[in-house]
């Protein structure tokens, strides 16, 4: 027998283009399934929100824009980056209690599971009884126990084609700017990276060189690697990934800040090898920073991972509805052509502040390609495109009213 | 009566996401209505490869391929950049004779037109009797005596939604990143940044602030303009031309180095204004950089972009065809709403090397926004979506085989 009670969905940690199909997932998952026992809550703006009393009632929003949630990027009930201390988790147990709140979905990376988990065990130590199940994204891919993350797919798609694109520009223009070169996201995998090999269909064609933070980078190897490449074509298109490090381990472009859970925050990546090339081969090159366009391109996202990431949703919601709690959903994949996979599960205590890195038989002996096992692996989760409503020559993406329904705390 | 005679094709400069419609389009229309009079070839890689004789016969290429470089970014036949000196245009005269070409169309932005212009008196000069058409492209939007200019349209179309997109994101993550930064393209013109503004629905939706070439730009009324917004909405996104200039008319940021056109090559605007704010505000700020996406994001072209393209180059061989010479072709608009347009021309020595710019009464008296005018404008110009091919996720973009039906100049 389920808990009666109400159930609260947040968002946590940077968005992806399809976080928001999980949100949409789980919300009409509880109205289909779990209405009779109460509503269902979002905390806005994550954990953070929740802790300030920032709650809604989402069964009172227009139910079409939670659907249309399903095209919209951005975090729809909104997210945050925010490392609870104890305190935090019996004051958030409190305010369950209070809401008669029974049900905690936390969408989110690993530092949000975290989060799941820790409130998990706050829950049982306050005697609290309710249900807590984590809902995984990251365009990072780095969450370990499942075969790969929602949001990762839409990221890869978007990043492969504009490696395509750059590259074919790069190839047809002579000029002097015959170095691209394109920095993506990753602190510690190189998932997001790896993925622009998923352009190349023929053996010159861009990217050339791909470097990742699982192998160290030496500054003389890539100027020699680039050069080759140069030497052969006449241009080089490379690919970084921000959080490469050097063979102390360290990383090689660090800015200097950090943030709430005490990682570095990197930059200038791309045109710090800019200059290095410049400098040491005297070609011009190029830098494309592709920032938060990678985790909020929904006007390329992957159908694969979009539909997965609604399913990640409605499992959260059956999982917890029968009785399970204290884990994460994960994807399982079944064969990968053609492509199937299954919904399971894995317990938050294992997930928590783990970063699966890229398998190291997947990177080439030269430390700059990956092989062909990667492109088995990714190829499937970049497959089909979105059909999105227009307005004006643009996607009409939807914003909730995050005034609407909301709860009073006293 | 047309020349009879052969024709040739070249492309020059920086590419947009539609330039290979205008050489599909021309090809298409010559071997309908030009195949009598001789064939159709490219100089590959611009009038740098006409000079060194670097020239194929296009009616050799595969024309399934042909037809499907209306879905092909970059420059299908290659393009240069190069200024070609008075003995290049008599070299380039004396290869036209040699090969019987009657016909030349340079694909091209301000400096090509110069180019193609050159090569018309020349032409003229050596009693040498030929038809030369200008075919306008440039994702800068620049070119004169024109409404608009090909590849204007899908550059729009891709910042108006990669703004909208990473708009959402900002607004909706609670952060330490609470600025963010575009720089978009455009040396002399705003075109391409005010194209931003397309992405805002309401008055609190991103883009905030945008910062034209047109007028001058002050680091402290900047940082006063991010402030006010910062404090009202706790974010705020701006977008910002590479190419403002100071109350001098000096570049704000310029790299230091100088292209074969001696423009000066610009960079580092949007992480110099990053530092800006970090410095004078104390919040923390993100840059993306656009670079070479907006040229090449043919995966969000603008229908109605494409099709003009096309139809330029289709027009460019009915005028030659016409005897008509020494022209560009124009778009000319009729209707703003519903969107109408026609073809027209201009002569290249009004059009060469002349740069147009936003008009100033289209930009906000704080100099920090545009006005409605813009809108209007720009709008019809990004609208429709193109159906491409789609192969492992990805557009499958093809490559014409350029070694293929190649002149042997002796």
């Amino acid at each position: 027998m389920a808990l009666t009670g109400n159930a609260i969905i947040a968002q946590s940690g940077g968005p992806t283009a399809v976080i928001n199909n999980s949100v949409c997932g789980a919300v009409e998952e509880w109205l289909r399934s779990g209405a009779d026992l109460g509503t269902i809550y979002a905390g806005v703006s994550g954990i953070k929100g929740i802790l300030q009393g920032n709650i809604i009632d989402l069964a009172q929003q227009d139910q079409k824009k939670i659907a249309a949630l399903r095209y919209t990027p951005g975090a729809g009930i909104f997210s945050c980056r925010y490392k609870v201390t104890d305190d935090d988790q019996l004051r958030i147990v409190d305010i369950f209690r209070k809401l008669n709140i029974r049900y905690f979905f936390y969408n989110g990376g690993n530092d949000s599971m975290d989060t799941a988990h820790k409130t998990y065990l706050a829950a049982k130590e306050c005697g609290w009884d309710m249900r807590i199940i984590g809902i995984p994204k990251t365009i990072d891919n780095d969450l370990p126990f499942t075969d790969h993350c929602p949001g990762y797919g839409s990221a890869a798609k978007y990043i492969a084609v504009t490696v395509r694109e750059t590259g074919i520009d790069l190839e047809s223009v002579s000029t002097k700017n015959k170095v691209t070169i394109l920095e993506a996201m990753g602190r510690d995998a190189g998932w997001l990276t790896a993925a622009g090999a998923l352009a190349r269909r023929y053996d010159d064609e861009a990217p050339h060189l791909i470097y990742l933070p699982e192998v160290p980078f030496s500054k003389s190897k890539f100027i020699g690697d680039v050069e080759k490449v140069y030497k052969q074509l006449g241009y080089c298109y490379v690919i970084v990934s921000e959080g490469i490090v050097n063979e102390e381990g360290e990383y090689c472009f660090a800015g200097g800040t950090i943030d709430d859970f005490g990682h570095a925050q990197l930059s200038g990546v791309g045109e710090s090898l800019k200059s290095l090339v410049e400098q040491e081969l005297g070609v011009k090159a190029r830098c494309n920073t592709m920032g938060t366009t990678q985790r909020s391109a929904m006007h390329f996202a992957s159908a694969v991972d979009a539909n997965e990431a609604y399913l990640v949703g409605t499992n959260a919601v059956k999982y917890a509805l029968a009785d399970k709690s204290g884990v994460m959903v994960t994807l399982e994949r079944i064969l990968d052509n053609p492509y199937s996979f299954g919904l399971g599960e894995v317990e938050l205590a294992k997930v928590a502040n783990i970063a699966k890195k890229l398998p190291l038989e997947w990177i080439n002996d030269d430390h700059n390609y990956v092989t062909q096992e990667f492109i088995k692996y990714a190829r499937p989760l970049i497959e089909g495109q979105l059909s999105l409503p227009f307005k004006n020559g643009l996607p009409d993406y939807v914003r909730l009213d995050l005034s609407k329904g909301k709860v009073i705390l006293d």
